[in-house]
């Protein structure tokens, strides 16, 4: 569950990236998000826990400062045990944003999850602090978590196998490289278990940047695909063998470039400021 | 456009078919096309211009007979001429169903388009004649039709081409390989043209049977992705560069398995006999 936002405060962002951001010719994703975590009074704490390449969190430990922030430090956890020291925790008390690599986000899940770590960067973003990820470190972000599953446009039953999340949010599940790996199927297969959360689908070098109001904005080259199952007026999830085809009528699709909005309360698409730029 | 169907008849099925159906274990979307021309009635005529391997079409020679038609012929144009000759169109005039095998879609078009055969089809399915074909037999069924796109879930600007079909009807928009092929990006990018036209994207050995009353009713193991864009509150199609996402707000979006139908008029889904089959 997401920690309670204190009365008075507002709850941080949630960046959600697709993958593959730009790191160099046009890192706007990446701007962006070093300017919500405070630009030149940004500390930001990196947590490659989901990769096993030790590059992956250097690189942003040198790219955030040159995008405006103050500092940024790698983080990382090889035991569970490491998640219940207390000087790792008070450097993650200290900072104004926190950021998951990319990598496999059954290693982020088995780690983290439960401990000291997990809930910090929970309470830490119901009091204001920016938390964002990149493709596993994206799906990671909220409480039921794409683990693995099939490729392809159309849900099977079997095709997609659900985790508990770090728990930011209740309000949605994130699939990413959504385009590049041709993962519809899959998110509206998750979303067919239980059609209450709002599906979000990021291509590679694309975000969803999410607002303490839950309107989301997109920014980035690629396109986010919102799968809306509330108004579903029959699905076949309950009957369908692992390898069936899912039968689901009355799902509703947006599909927001840069610029464009979703609120994920009222579950309105809005064209933003598309709906005012020529180009 | 399409020819219309004279007083007091009925136009014929239109049977588009996702590519790789079942010739073997289990041919229910074949055998449910047979039936449709007749069963022990019909006279098939299979037209494999589509492809240029000879087996192509002798394959289906044989096989619905074995499904229960009176016979099956294979009918070849190698030259636009040939689509001129009265003693073939004498035997298309003669068959009680008219087939089109796979391929690529532009040879179809290129060789029959414009044609006394092209002509005589339409004319046959409006008087009655059941039309069917799989992949590009079945892509070339409608007025425009998905000449050739880029794979992925996201729609592009210039992730589709269209060229004009053979024109049984104009209510939809084909296409096929749906799931294996990942080609929702380019389904929805077709539509995003001018949303008038349904979506209808075929998975493999699955078929999408359009009756008399544009009522279409699913047949065969994978799913059927009906795409309505008639609600679509925002598209930024208009100007969007070749290789932009495009932003489109508001699709409503069917996945349908076998049984399910949709009414290509009302533009409603029902579960059809799903809703009542507990398996």
């Amino acid at each position: 569950m997401p920690s309670k936002t204190p009365d008075g405060e507002q709850r941080g962002w949630i960046v959600p990236i697709g993958g593959a951001e730009d790191k160099e010719a046009d890192p706007k994703v990446l701007k962006r998000f070093v300017d919500l975590c405070g630009g030149k009074d940004a500390r930001i704490v990196v947590i490659p826990t989901a990769s096993k390449l030790i590059e992956t969190g250097t690189q942003y430990e040198r790219l955030f400062p040159e995008l405006g922030a103050r500092e940024a430090t790698v983080l990382d956890f090889d035991t569970r045990r490491d998640a219940q020291e207390q000087n790792r925790l008070d450097r993650i008390e200290d900072a104004t944003g926190v950021f998951f690599t990319g990598g496999n986000q059954l290693r982020l899940s088995t780690l983290l999850g439960g401990t000291p770590v997990a809930k910090l960067v929970r309470s830490l973003n119901a009091r204001g602090v920016t938390v964002g990820g990149t493709s596993a470190g994206a799906s990671i972000l909220s409480e039921h978590m794409i683990a693995f599953g099939r490729e392809g446009s159309s849900p099977t039953a079997g095709s997609v196998r659900l985790a508990p999340g770090l728990g930011l949010t209740n309000r949605f599940v994130i699939d990413q490289h959504f385009r590049q790996r041709d993962r519809l199927g899959r998110l509206v297969a998750a979303l067919a278990y239980n059609p209450f959360a709002i599906g979000i689908g990021l291509d590679e070098d694309t975000a969803a940047f999410i607002g303490p109001d839950d309107t989301l904005e997109v920014e980035g080259s690629g396109s986010v695909t919102i799968v809306d199952a509330s108004e579903l007026t029959f699905s076949s999830m309950d009957r369908a063998g692992e390898d069936d085809p899912v039968c689901l009528l009355g799902l509703r699709v947006h599909i927001l470039v840069a610029g464009a909005t979703f609120n994920l309360h009222t579950r309105q698409a809005a064209a933003g400021r598309l709906a005012i730029t020529k180009t």
